[in-house]
């Protein structure tokens, strides 16, 4: 039932700027509940920035990637709502399905669940063994296999950009300001559109993603670089907006959302925190703002905006601006390091 | 109209540690909304020993005290919703009931509302005008007289504790934590029970207020002082609690509210966080714990919880375990200082 009888190749990370493409043992099936997926695309996301530039410090060997959709080429004898052929989406972290977190739709808490990457296989690669199959993988229509780069932001930036709409309250009607314009930036303007925002206010300092912006449904649009950028904001909405996504998890891009939430409003907030030192608490108190982050539960959201962009409501696409075969990862890091890409798609096969 | 012809008598802050109750102009009425209320009943908060100790600024002269009850002596011409001889409650903030953020529930971020004490009239004093009397005032009935001591924690505490079990969105049947054992820890209790959660389990490291809270209908308790505490939360609650009600506001007692807290579970946090320098904001991220404090909007509950208050539902009352004369007042906030008193009771007339 293995196909790739002599390895696969995978993307390793050996060191920081140092990521290769090398053949790796064949990555097969472990366990009954494994499924063995045969990658069609895989992406490159700005949290692999942090163990790319030594933020967070990996060992040489680990795989990279958790961003994948592809075709499922073998199940183990337990698996049951996946068989060989079916397309699938891979949500950036496994999970069973059944436990508390899962069945309350917070499968980033799954109790036996993980991410891709690190010691277990990664997406950037020619097949990735999926533990927990049937809790993990969400099938997609054959006849979208001509539109792959509208379903592969499925795996993350989507469901994350719709997280923060979820955790800033977005109503119908509402005001909500985005923080970012990063890939999950981008999808947050998407997801407050979805929802029925009235006003988006897209924050952000490049002029050709700010614009990409305003196409999926920002109303208006703020430059991040001027001074007095909270000052405007405040402005704009009279005193701040209710609904607030931080979509960065840079210090100053929590300042800015902190401050520019209404009083009784709540700040989502979707960026890896990991440079925020400083939370004003003073703040958050004096005005009653909720202060609600987290690693979104892809897998929850999952059938829902696919269902969105199989009928062509949703096209997240565009932010994937740069393409690379399998063998051209290192370029796709280079690229996103540099910010010469918003995010970088994998074509693998 | 002005009853008082030659003043009043209200404490007045002088330097730290040092309250006096002195003979200040007469209250009276200034503007065409204003009450005057005689005080029959004010308190002592655990927050008065921020200015008391010295650590937030005050210049003599500034008046003392946020909390109090009375009856109203003389009401402005536009004044609608309370006559001479009502009894009262002004919860802590005045507002006008009828912003934007009143009209939420959000009254203590009112656009012309403010706070008792300071450059305002204090409620440690005999009488005092009430700016906004139709937003503020809530009148309660005649016959609760003979038990102002349970009517006077809905001024501050009681609205308080219940913010922040509002704010941790206890729902019945649910696990809360509660983390301190002061007033408003204590009325947390009453406001978790009052809502329906089935464990309460409260914090704290006084046996006298940790026996008040079981009568208040905690479950179980656990002291605040061991080392281990967390990890005996989360060994209780089999990996946290759902609703975590933090009700002090210091640096330990907020990195204990959010180490217990469940993925997915919610932090309100109703201590003034004067002291808290540090939020753990990759903890919070990873599990999805939503911090959610701030200000209690006293005026929006208190007519819920003063129905409860008169059907003998809820009493409050043992919150308050020192009365003192108003000349008593300094030596309120030295039973406060020493933590002698959980809180003081000013009886005023």
């Amino acid at each position: 039932m293995e196909i790739y009888d002599y390895g696969v190749r995978a993307a390793v990370y050996h060191a920081p700027y140092d990521v290769r493409v090398e053949t790796v043992p064949d990555a097969g099936l472990k366990d009954p509940t494994d499924a063995l997926v045969r990658v069609s695309r895989a992406a490159i996301c700005g949290s692999d920035l942090w163990f790319y530039r030594g933020v967070t410090k990996w060992e040489r060997g680990m795989r990279t990637g958790h961003e994948f959709i592809g075709v499922v080429e073998a199940v183990g004898a337990e698996v049951r709502s996946v068989k060989p052929g079916d397309h699938v989406i891979a949500p950036f972290a496994f999970s069973d399905g059944t436990c508390e977190f899962c069945q309350k739709g917070l499968h980033t808490s799954c109790l036996r669940g993980g991410y891709w990457g690190g010691h277990h296989d990664g997406g950037q690669a020619e097949a990735v063994n999926v533990p927990l199959a049937d809790g993990t993988l969400v099938p997609f229509p054959a006849e979208l296999s001509d539109r792959l780069a509208s379903v592969l932001p499925l795996t993350d930036v989507l469901p994350t950009g719709h997280h923060a709409a979820v955790r800033a309250a977005v109503r119908a009607g509402g005001t909500a300001v985005v923080v970012g314009d990063g890939a999950v930036g981008l999808c947050a303007v998407i997801a407050a559109r979805r929802i029925g925002a009235e006003r988006i206010i897209a924050i952000g300092h490049n002029p050709g993603r700010l614009e990409l912006a305003m196409r999926f449904g920002a109303t208006e649009t703020l430059n991040s670089h001027d001074d007095d950028i909270s000052d405007q904001v405040l402005e704009a909405t009279a005193g701040g907006a209710e609904h607030v996504l931080e979509a960065v998890g840079a210090q100053a891009s929590m300042d800015l959302a902190i401050k520019v939430a209404r009083p009784g409003g709540s700040v989502g907030f979707v960026g890896v925190p990991a440079q925020v030192k400083k939370v004003d608490l003073r703040s958050l108190f004096g005005r009653n703002v909720t202060l609600a982050g987290g690693v979104a539960p892809a897998r929850a959201y999952i059938p829902e905006l696919l269902s969105d962009v199989a009928s062509g409501k949703l096209d997240p696409s565009p932010v994937l601006n740069l393409t690379v075969p399998l063998d051209g990862v290192p370029d796709g890091y280079r690229a996103m390091d540099t910010r010469q890409a918003i995010k970088v798609m994998v074509e693998v096969s």
